[in-house]
């Protein structure tokens, strides 16, 4: 779609390679994984148990050059990138974290959000604790801190850690020795590991895994932690099987990178999948089937794959994303969806057409194309969504907005319907979503369509 | 494709608008060019006769933010997006040029090459000419300066400076008074106009019309000169029907935005139907049909329409370009399209795949892509060019390498097929070029591939 | 003198205005500050309980522009200017400190140094503590949040704080309804509070007052807690008088701008002092007396004055400080001196010249500077240093290099004549010490000279 | 003085250096003119014939970095410094200016203006040349071009095209081959000639030779042309004694760094000489005589000398200079001196005080720092200038603003006087001028004070 509409906290990436440059291995992954999160970016390195890092807002291109990666030197490295969130950008936020504690340097990066992270805030306050970012990964270092001082290992403090987080938490915690990966026990987010020679990485995605030729080796457990040490991978299992596995289906349906696979299931397959039950749950005659870019167009195929009817390209997106894009004033606004995304008038013009997109949120960028459309000559418009409609708020690391701004909160599918000018609508039915996963080996969580958390909110 | 292979000169905007924020016009104006150069950009506005301008090395984004936009205040505007040429990247070439000559300020921006500029570097040199740019936009500039003082008007004097120029020209001319587009007796480059209200709008491609909501009017013809004055429209035909009309083929093929509309003809389809062209000329058994993106995308879908292979999407590409992109060291080289391209494996795992392409230019790219292809599981890479193998230097604006490195000058064609390793190879022939721009009301240039050009080279 | 040899850690500015602009009245106090902190500076605002704030390596002037602080909108206001130390610079520890705690926002600007930091940050650490940066100001920080816990206010939390510091602190606290200034209970570091209309400010310097046109109203009592509160001023003296005043005499001497009047004394009158002194000690038969700028120039027109030897503008320093300079290569090192001072070749050619510096730290800059002179024409040099020997470290926030480094502790009076080249050399005794502050109402300490500090250092 | 009042153009430095680093020296060099412009630098280079260069807005500290130096190599170089005029700063106005005309490459820097300018471009204009800047440096390149088709070589091009010239010029132009230094006949802006080593240097000033360690050689002859090819140096004198010698005398006064000499003469010599005459013209009974810095302190320490008073540090100068001075708002206007110099209270309460200032232009700033004076407790304030009234613009390079904004056109003494609140006021007179460069083998022009000109204005 034109406009980023729900976003995700962040990206992970993190490298053990006793020969390699590992800034820069984590510079390609953290690139890999920039559709996690374009606000600012960062890594972390540790070269003989010294921890130097560099961060920065901006995208991963923009935040590093030769010379500070340069100077990034190490035999282990963490990095992350982070969601632009509305309101203002804080540099404070940027990780991974590197802070001093009571035995010597660590470094987090972090991608989920926590439940239950006012309590622990709370907790913390009447202890005394001062926070100077508003991330809840400052509570997991204190709370790892805390833990360090009853613990022997870095790596126990780790595990007694997660008995005070609920919520979602995919993070890396690179201390002077260790790197050590970790997964909430429900699994929200994902996290793998691959191999590359003697290299051992951790990364948020398997796309990121690839940009540097390293070798998917499998996930991590939910509750799972992950310890390397001097080549040498251990991993503590305590938490392991506590919650059954709820993986956000909506990594697979817009999230993850399309040549992401997780947890065994391709996101682009599932995207396709997606398409395919749309076109057996809103079928329509029609002349083409196009997919608003770009993470419309694998459902887009699949709807066209399914029904017989033709995919064809109906949008051209400009790629070129720079620092500032100055928005349109009042007068071009009615345009300003036009200004990223144009129709290819040839695909539509005097056509029955079906547009394809991979969620509706508030409804104003829908009714933008739908109106595109028309205007490029489409005969008719019918929109299927190939996620169901958004109906609650995401507690695990994703903004999904508030209900107010929820159109499917608001009118009814035939109220929608009108709204964005369609000639149909159709959602993809809850039921649906566990047939896009066949080839995962893992639950899901559905709360944002369906109300129903896998935790209890607080 | 994956990299810049062949690029273009420029790209020119200009726009008329009594009432409307010109320079933000242009601004949106640029932006839907800035596929055609990506070095340099430049506006430059005219209030009350007085030009002023700005121009930076940088995309659109990034050299042009609100205070700059807000200062270029006026009721005519005319920008300009530069292509990066290798070897260092000159500020001075960055256009629109705006100089002072005997009536007074003007303001140029040009797109294409000139055949004969040696020799009128040369003309002008011992008149005592000095040069501070390596264009030939200057060059044009100094011969309008001398006919201006012999001729009555601005326009006039661009009337007699066609007279000595050879070669592709698009181009905008700003005086105090008038807009003035003109274009080169043999259409090389295309130019459009286009309105919105009581603006009149000149651009290279119509994708720059739809970006700010105007409507087409129609093309500039060869030879044409076109003068809007306080909203009056004068065109000068004298040196319209004087040759041949040559359009470059590869505008269709590569360089234009597939949403783009040239001479009546759509991108996009001219594309399509280079891929059902290949598709009848070089076909195969195969089981899916996948296009290197982004401009690979419309002949591959057109190959699979016509062969009756399923269409696959095959790569995602990382979209994400920032100012500097840090090149792998030479350890990660192997690996490093695959940091701007990896392949959806569960599109092509296990099967033939016929991967379509818009052109091989050196062939080590095409190469490192079938080894990706096959990494990822695909029996068999049948590889399909929907442009002709280039072999000869273009004269006309864009950088076809020399001829020592171009891959078809050196190999048979099955040299190249084992070169990149390939099942079997097929380039479009030169003979189904005029085949794929039916819509088209012209002739075309396909010198690079032909080794024929519309005019003598010196 | 040309090198920054001596650096003090800050200097802190902070004003409650309920008309005013507080960020606009910080930055230009800050400015006047600057010759306290060159690496980093940062203001933090209040408004209505809420507190933001802005920080960046840099000066002052490069750091803030109209845009920035026109966010920064507030009726309180905390600024900082920070040291540039050797080694990295850290962006982690520009202050304003701005944190949360268990009562919500805090801003923290601290100048000056603990001398019990080590045991402090133990005793943090093995509660739990997190350290983001490497200054002490975070565990004063902390300090206040766990005093917060069990007091009733800010103020007395701050005030139970004192307890747990030894060193030196003049420091400001804003919170979401009080600006509270803070003075260590030696009074090492100047604060001064002033008032205009209803403003009130406090600033390391009165130059700062002066700056933004505030009248001066008095120096913080050592040891005292000034609380500001909707325009009401209360004082907390419990730490008063608890021990002498040993203000540094080296802020008369080097660091304080000679505008300043530090607890009643003029910086400038007392470097004059120090070069009458000086002229008594070392008296000598020479033509002209020569400062070296900056700091040098008041004690050398002390030392004409008393001596009856004409003073005489010896040098010009190049004022232009960019954001990087270019440190000359190898084979221009030896003339590295002169690219920042040169000398004026007619006051001190043929001339006996009394050159008169600041202090010696190193003799390297001495040697060039002697050399320079002599170079141009000068028969004699007598080199008077108008602070005595660097012997001992400083514990309270400066950074007199170690031991190894100081000329004073490896050669004698008569090596260190030797090495620089001078015809003879002579230091102001400490004896003389305490006769240049004659109007100050207030001890000092000069461990750096005598290695006797008013505290024990651990 | 606290702000920039009288504008010089430009700075110029050159050298040829078989063996060295020419771009490096070249910095160190600017950065001594530093002084002479603000705006703009640039540097470029000669490598075998090939000519490169950078140059942009900005302090020479801020625009170059090592980088940049590195790319720079070459065995000649040419630098210069821009002067910041009002209005829209023109990167396109930076200089040296490079071109390519007839016979290759050349780079132009100038120091100066052409009081024939208008007529000279309309000459140009005439044959059809454009112009890329509002300098008259392209002017000049220009006629060079011309004169060099019909000229044997370079030099004699240049030789040529002073014929065409009136005004003020001190140039250097970079051939291929050659090094050339040319100085307008009539002297009016400095132009020196070093060596060190084999080196050659030209520069504005001999404060950019000491810079660098070169020794002084002598001064170009007013018409004279130095050309350096591999090491040889010759020159062509037909230009000289054609015009009398015409040093601007106000680049003794106020352009010129204290320690540079000209013609034989010391800038802060000359200052000093003013002191003392305008002690003799204008003596008062007082109790200190202090200098507004920087420019002022020469001459107050004359008048002290002069006159028997005491001379006393009267003023601290911010001496921060970041990229952007954030100005004050209105509110705070009054006060708007202060922040950036602050009156040394201690020197002048309760006395009568003698200002000395090198000049008195619009009289607001006088006005401000006399009332700054009182308001520090001065019991009376006698200002005295060491430049006589400026009564007449100049043509010559320099921007006296226009009649209607001097004061001195526009107030009797005693208005002036009253205008700015000081208790007496004394301007040097132009009589005594001949007495103050007693060295200088030259004649001056005074005409922005005497409206005598030594040529003809058109």
């Amino acid at each position: 779609m034109t406009d980023k509409r729900i976003g995700e906290e962040c990206g992970v990436f993190a490298i053990y390679d006793p020969d390699g440059d590992c800034a820069r291995s984590t510079y390609y992954g953290l690139y890999a994984l920039q559709h996690r999160g374009q606000e600012s970016c960062g890594i972390a390195v540790n070269k003989n148990r010294d921890i130097s890092h560099y961060k920065d807002m901006g995208l991963v291109n923009d935040v590093f050059n030769e010379e500070i990666l340069d100077k990034l030197e190490g035999t282990m490295a963490v990095g992350h990138v982070r969601y632009s969130t509305t309101g203002e950008s804080m540099r404070e936020n940027a990780q991974p974290l590197v802070l001093r504690y009571s035995k010597g340097n660590i470094a987090i990066a972090h991608n989920g959000n926590l439940v239950n992270k006012d309590r622990l805030m709370k907790e913390l306050s009447v202890t005394g604790a001062i926070f100077q970012t508003t991330t809840d990964t400052e509570m997991i270092a204190y709370t790892i801190a805390k833990e360090r001082l009853s613990t022997g290992s870095i790596e126990e403090a780790v595990n007694k850690t997660i008995d005070h987080l609920v919520g979602a938490f995919s993070m890396i915690v690179m201390s002077p020795q260790k790197l050590i990966a970790v997964r909430d026990p429900w699994g929200f987010r994902p996290l793998c590991m691959g191999r590359k020679g003697k290299a051992i990485i951790f990364a948020s995605e398997t796309c990121a895994l690839d940009s540097i030729g390293a070798e998917f080796e499998r996930e991590l457990l939910p509750g799972e932690i992950v310890v390397v040490k001097g080549g040498e991978v251990r991993s503590i299992t305590d938490h392991v099987n506590k919650h059954p596995h709820t993986m956000c289906i909506f990594e697979y349906l817009y999230f993850a990178r399309p040549d992401s696979v997780i947890e065994g299931q391709s996101a682009h397959d599932s995207r396709m999948l997606a398409g395919k039950y749309l076109a057996q749950e809103y079928p329509v005659d029609a002349d083409v089937v196009v997919g608003v870019p770009d993470s419309g167009l694998s459902a887009a195929m699949g709807y066209a794959e399914e029904s017989g009817i033709p995919y064809g390209i109906g949008f051209v997106k400009n790629k070129y994303i720079g620092r500032t894009f100055i928005q349109p004033s009042q007068s071009m606004r009615e345009n300003s969806v036009r200004i990223k995304l144009n129709v290819l008038k040839s695909t539509v013009e005097g056509k029955r057409v079906v547009m394809v997109d991979d969620s509706i949120v508030r409804g104003t960028t829908s009714k933008r194309i739908v109106n595109l459309l028309r205007k490029s000559g489409a005969k008719e418009v019918h929109v299927r969504s190939s996620a169901p409609p958004f109906m609650w708020p995401c507690y695990f690391g994703t903004d999904v907005p508030s209900r107010d701004q929820l159109v499917a909160c608001n009118y009814s599918m035939e109220g929608i319907r009108e709204l964005i000018g369609a000639d149909s609508l159709g959602f993809l039915s809850i039921g649906a979503l566990k047939k896009i996963i066949p080839d995962a080996n893992c639950g899901y969580c559905d709360g944002c369509f369906s109300g129903k958390y896998p935790v209890e909110i607080e």
